[in-house]
């Protein structure tokens, strides 16, 4: 039997969201999916392919991202230990007016993907302006993008007239809709503090009509309560239920203070709600109530926000972080537990961002987006539990990376970018500037 | 000029409570200690020694752990997402019960040690059963450590009898004083609740006579204030207080439930305190009141706790959990930011544990306890501020360790622990327990 890839002898997590480990198995690739897996008593004897010896490394389902701004990496540490108003209005937009453009998009952008990648991320769902770079550069690194174009009523970079910002949500959407096998091109509506009702509305109309997902920010902080246009309606998420935004394709993020009410509109609606609590609590946002989302079995993803605003894009750090977080506010060290932060981290983040089932599991037939994890680390001996993929295993950990079947990263070497040439770019971009 | 080592080339940031970073700078280190540093262009033409190419790389202080039981390692992942006193009592006492001896201390102390060396923490102070063990492991494997013999008024690993702890911890005291030059011995009670007023009393006479640092855990739960023996002190630090147990040589670990009088009480009698955000969070003990504690010019350090409570022995992310859940909890973004956690992981901690000045800072005749991190890492370009220690580097970023003036790790590898070795000895010992 002749498969792509051949993974032997490695510990397999195939479920995150469940605990049972298969203690010695095998995966096998073919064409982009996972043709099968096992324990290694079950590998074919006549398996032949691209062997990687798995032996004392876990292998597990890629991490999905589900908040992004790539980009950003530009900013990272630019402007820490400040508040989310003071951080924007002062720093990150005039330093957005000043360098943000097509080439820094995609140089910023690749480093980002760089980072993610060694990281063990295999799905990134981004969103930020001349969004067309940020797709560029995910096809080419190989990494699988729900890619966003931006829409806000300010001038943006690449959109300096805000009454053509649908227009060029539009553009976006025609040129990369069913172009890339890895790409799934989006709109992001900032935010209803950023976007007039109309601005919304026409936004969601487009991605209605193409059948795209639609992001927004929403109930990030305590004051965007205050600066909803609509006086009528007492919460970002009510403001968008009555303008008729929120459905199955819509995703709101960060969520922070959605309250009871918002949270059963977001649950009987079905929409998906990704947060992002390292950025949470760094901006001094707060705590998303995360165990009432669960509880009303709504669709969660983790996300890792920009890296101006965590300053990592870690997956890892962001598991743990979210798993902790909800155990001391309120004090309830039960309510949380590893494998659910697993699963949001995993098929449970692909679902929010709209994948079909069996994205973010290995099983026969999901797309081979998955990760090995050398367990060969001081830190994550003994292996008692998988919690530790959550309590202390970090992205350095992570050693093989495959997406949609292609080996992106294999023993920790990048295989689609000239990291220390990335690096270069974006460190002369940011003196330059 | 002969030096026993020379790193050349790095970026250096001498004191991390400062943001002041020298660009191209040398190290030289003579005798265990630092005997000059500054710009390259200060750097002695003439100047000889075991060469270090720090180019691409920053050097600062090494890490100081200000808490951590060394041998629970063995436990690492073994009973996560409960409660403090359900872990405790139904999980970790009976596996200590059950598993500890010397052998196993040793193993799984080194193993711990590894960790934190990799992690680039060259100062740990730790506490437990069998603590001749862990000071052993750690003088045979180049890190320096507070070693605290841990007392109990339970039947205890090494110390069946609890009548005879405090003889167990003057034999402890007699044996390390003064024999090696990385251990300083002390004296660990474990709690006001598991301890009785006349042994706290006399573990403090103790260390007074050997003038020797004291340890207690303290104020950890908000369970912990009803069970204090004495109904008259309404906190567990009055109580320590009425006892007369808390002075300059005296360190309060955990303290997340101090009100303002006991935190007035700890700066008027100059106590120590560490913190252990990750224990916290994850135990669900809730937050530590460090702006109130930095507030009162109170020493704190940052310790990991065990690896059983954490579950990394990783300062990277104690740092930036630490920085985080300050800025939520309640929220205000700016209150401790990223220098101030800095110095709390180097010489702040090390001030705290009771350490001279110097130590935790790269000056002349400071002890040569230093690191070097790796820059050229996706997740720290551009390097706009050493914030970036704190909110994106990892343990994994360390490339090379210096303790006392000895290469302990470098690029990456232990020079004085066979890695492997260790992790099959402890995951020996986990399995056969």
């Amino acid at each position: 039997m002749k498969f792509d890839i051949l993974i032997t002898d490695c510990t397999l997590l195939p479920a995150p969201g469940e605990e049972a480990l298969i203690s010695s198995g095998f995966i096998a690739i073919n064409a982009g999916r996972i043709a099968g897996l096992g324990p290694m008593a079950e590998c074919p004897s006549d398996a032949t392919g691209t062997r990687i010896d798995g032996h004392g490394q876990l292998a597990m389902p890629g991490l999905v991202n589900g908040h992004c701004h790539a980009p950003m990496t530009m900013f990272r540490g630019l402007a820490d230990d400040l508040a989310l108003a003071t951080w924007l209005q002062d720093h990150i937009f005039p330093a957005e007016a000043r360098q943000v453009n097509p080439d820094m998009v995609y140089a910023c952008a690749q480093l980002a993907v760089a980072e993610m990648l060694l990281g063990g991320i295999t799905t990134v769902a981004d969103g930020y302006f001349f969004e067309d770079e940020v797709a560029r550069a995910c096809a080419d690194t190989g990494i699988r993008c729900v890619a966003a174009q931006a829409v806000i009523d300010f001038p943006a970079p690449g959109v300096p007239d805000p009454a053509r910002n649908i227009e060029a949500a539009h553009r976006f959407l025609e040129h990369w809709q069913g172009r890339d096998p890895l790409i799934t091109p989006a709109v992001f509506a900032h935010s209803p503090y950023t976007c007039s009702p109309q601005t919304l509305r026409r936004a969601k109309e487009l991605t209605r009509h193409f059948q795209a997902p639609f992001f927004i920010h929403a109930a990030e902080t305590r004051d965007e309560i205050a600066q909803i246009a609509d006086p009528m309606a007492a919460t970002p998420i009510r403001h968008l239920e009555a303008l008729g935004l929120i459905d199955r394709d819509t995703v709101c993020v960060h969520c922070v203070w959605a309250d009871n009410d918002d949270l059963d509109i977001l649950a009987e609606r079905q929409a998906g709600v990704v947060i992002c609590p390292q950025s949470h609590l760094k901006l001094a946002s707060g705590r998303a109530p995360l165990l009432a989302m669960l509880n009303r079995q709504i669709r969660v993803g983790l996300g890792t926000d920009g890296a101006a605003s965590n300053n990592s894009l870690d997956m890892f750090r962001e598991m743990d972080l979210a798993a902790k977080v909800q155990k001391v506010m309120p004090c309830d060290p039960v309510a949380v537990p590893a494998a659910r932060i697993l699963e949001m981290a995993t098929n449970g983040g692909a679902e929010a961002l709209g994948f079909g089932l069996g994205h973010g599991l290995l099983a026969p037939g999901s797309p081979a987006d998955l990760i090995l994890i050398d367990l060969q680390q001081p830190h994550l001996q003994p292996f008692h539990n998988p919690s530790l993929l959550v309590y202390s295993a970090g992205a350095a950990d992570v050693r093989t990376v495959i997406v949609n079947g292609t080996l992106v990263v294999h023993n920790r070497q990048l295989r689609t970018i000239d990291l220390q040439a990335s690096m270069d770019r974006v460190r002369q971009l940011a003196i330059s500037s």
